[in-house]
């Protein structure tokens, strides 16, 4: 019973301090574990299964595009990360470094990928020659690591697990329009597959990939009004390839440089999954990626039949991801921890609901319970996780609409961001001196300028000379 | 053109050379390319799809016993790595040591896991308080770097992808249960997904892992007579628990340590593939792992109807993985080409074929043709890609034991090793004296200890003093 209590009672209300309930939801609904590595995480079983359901669901994806899959090797030489003067600028501050293989130092020291593109480039090198050779559409699921010096679980770790996808194309309409193509399934997996709402949109300058010639981001807004940068995909243009020297012979006979494009989505979704849905009680997962899709929890389980009726039901409800929680914990602890792992649906069965042939249903999302005849319990668990999965999405957008706000000038612009966290959308004259002002002033980074864009007046919010593009700005994490 | 007899040429027969033609086929089947990093290979699209196959497989399989997937770290800590004795003296002379995170010197280096053993036993000592938390049945699937001096693609690299399972339980009794387990479902998978008969056995003490108590292997032998370690499953009893102070209550409320397992598969398997099944026209895949079970090649595809004939073929073998060869290649270079990329169906359909209402199916293993009515191909290719599957099992099979030989003296060993390639089975005294004299005479090294004990002689091959086993000896890769 002492460990009854302690779950309950150990979770911080998130309207107290959001990053301790962040903290204690990731421990208490056994997502991670923290590691003797500083920095790096043990993920769990259910936070890898959430990360296999993402994965599972974004590789078919891919494929449907063409995208094939291959697998680099973990290490950087030196001067392969050095061929790229931006890139090399951009990671080097930040990487891991190997120099001693065995007993013996390296000739040369290689840090662990902090991402592939130099392997990508240096392996298109050798293995592109004619326009037949192309597109490229590889993609590969692997870990990467970046020496940050503050980390959270999932957000910002040492060592992380991501998709990195590595195109390289013949024309630059094609890297383009990839560059798009991959934008837009990413921020579709985000809305259907984990009930996420997204800005499309393109980052500034200062904000882009180093490398890169364009980066396109989708942003989602967490409950407690924070933005978190959820994928991004950048346009490499034909920069990389004139620094790796990746030509070909086109059509024409003519020797050409490709044009690439890289695109990327990491367990930091994860975090946004938990930020974004999550209440008091703990997780709430879109039944979509859930490990567990049903719990059922039998009441007066030691009553003869009632084990036997839950297993039976199990069966039941065979389509689904389903557990029955046969441990000799109470109900009541029970039913606190399934929403603490945020399970969508509940079943609980005891002696009377057999008696009538019915079940109490519960959703996790708005605690709402239902009786349902036992012969209609298949049907309605279905309904209800498309409802569930159906009203996430809609609770996040809502939540999100009602946290996005425009300002005009900056004193509008510093009080909101001040007292009302969310997206500020405010219009911008594309120079960095104001972007680097409004950071100071506010705290708030340009999240992106969306694709789609509005005209909320027609000068810089900053500098009020004429703007050129609404952003969307705010505080990230 | 020239590119057309570049592919046929290039490969130099087994007979001649099968080191030299298996390099051949893991470059021409384009399962692997080198990289800028020296004994490191980059996995291209289908050596990746065949490890993809390989791995849905076995990952079905390991959560039919109940596994859960995580992930730890990919660093050691070196403190860490010192914990059990045996184990770092086994592991610290091969791995790769990272010294610097971003600019600054680490206080203590850590290494790239070269295995995991450490990281789950620190984890486990955290996280294991009761009898209640155990059993404990963790795998994941990551990449780890172990620093040989030579290395040659998919048979040793410095870097490969595998699984380890890492397992802790109550009692001895069940450790050893869990270890037996998979190794059988390691050799199970291997005969019905890889059509590879493997010997199950268990590993002297000489041969076994750094830290166990116990390692069984799964030894198969390759196409030249070389055996090949295809897997193995390790029994630590409590070794690593009393190094690592991994500690439970049990129901008698009595502290104890727990027992643990770990068992690995690798990429090395691809290697297997190849060397099992491979012939002198390229690679030979098993249906159930192959990423292209079935090619169509358009015969005359610029004739009207052909290339749509072809495309409505596909559809009607949507239950198999199937791909049209539409490229601008003669149909001589892609049966070339299909039977170099192992692809086990070909069906060759033509103007007069789609007249006849007919198909040519090829199968790559025997080269059998075989002409079908286009009404019975989907049929027609399910029996074929089963009959295969069979058949590659049934003379690999044949191929081990033409090539298992008996020795009763060092006379006859010796005589067997130096002119016949293969197992050889011979008693042994159970002392590693004469494991080394053999390895000194023969080259040949204790493969396993079999579970299929036979009787061949009742005295040690070597010494003469009685015999405690009969031993599979051969060369490895």
């Amino acid at each position: 019973m002492a460990n009854d209590k302690k779950l309950v009672e150990a979770i911080t209300s998130m309207d107290v301090d959001f990053a301790q309930w962040y903290t204690d939801v990731v421990k208490k609904a056994e997502l991670i574990d923290y590691s003797s590595v500083k920095g790096c995480m043990v993920i769990k079983p259910d936070g890898y299964a959430i990360w296999e359901n993402i994965q599972r669901e974004l590789d078919k994806r891919f494929k449907e595009t063409g995208v094939q899959n291959v697998y680099m090797p973990m290490f950087i030489p030196e001067s392969l990360l050095q061929k790229e003067k931006d890139h090399v600028e951009g990671f080097a501050p930040e990487v891991a470094w190997v120099t001693h293989g065995g007993l013996e130092p390296l000739q040369e020291r290689m840090c662990v990928r902090p991402t592939s593109e130099t392997l990508f480039c240096d392996f298109y090198a050798r293995d592109i020659h004619s326009y037949r050779d192309l597109p490229k559409l590889y993609n590969q699921w692997c870990s990467v690591v970046r020496w940050e010096k503050t980390t959270r679980p999932f957000l910002r770790s040492r060592e992380f697990l991501w998709q990195e996808g590595h195109t390289a194309h013949a024309t630059a309409e094609e890297a383009e329009e990839r560059t798009i193509q991959m934008l837009n399934l990413y921020a579709d997996s985000c809305e259907q597959v984990l009930a996420m709402p997204v800005i499309r949109g393109r980052k500034t300058d200062k904000e882009k990939f180093a490398g890169a010639e364009a980066t396109y981001t989708i942003e989602a807004l967490m409950h407690d009004g924070k933005a978190l940068q959820s994928g991004t995909s950048h346009n490499f243009g034909d920069g990389f390839a004139k620094a790796f020297n990746i030509q070909f012979s086109d059509k024409d006979n003519k020797l050409k440089y490709v044009h690439q494009t890289s695109w990327g989505m990491t367990t930091r979704l994860i975090g946004a999954i938990i930020m974004v849905h999550g209440d008091n009680n703990g997780l709430v997962l879109p039944p979509a990626i859930a490990p567990v899709q049903v719990v059922i929890v039998p009441v007066q389980q030691q009553k003869a039949g009632v084990l036997d009726k839950a297993y039976e039901l199990k069966n039941v409800l065979s389509g689904f991801r389903v557990k029955v929680d046969d441990t000799d914990k109470s109900p009541g602890w029970k039913f606190s921890e399934s929403e603490m792992r945020g399970i969508p649906v509940r079943v609980e069965i005891g002696p009377r609901d057999i008696e009538n042939g019915q079940a109490v249903l519960v959703r996790r999302d708005t605690h709402e319970k239902i009786t349902v005849a036992l012969s209609e319990l298949d049907v309605k668990v279905g309904e209800l996780l498309k409802d569930i999965q159906k009203n996430l999405l809609e609770k996040a957008r809502s939540h999100r609409d009602a946290h996005t706000y425009t300002a005009v000038t900056m004193d509008e612009f510093e009080k909101t961001i001040e007292e009302k966290p969310g997206f500020v959308k405010a219009m911008w004259c594309g120079c960095q001196e104001c972007e680097d002002k409004i950071k100071e002033l506010t705290g708030a980074t340009s999240r992106c300028m969306p694709f789609a864009q509005e005209q909320i007046s027609d000068k810089c919010v900053c500098c009020g000379k004429p703007a050129v593009k609404m952003v969307y700005w705010g505080k990230a994490y």
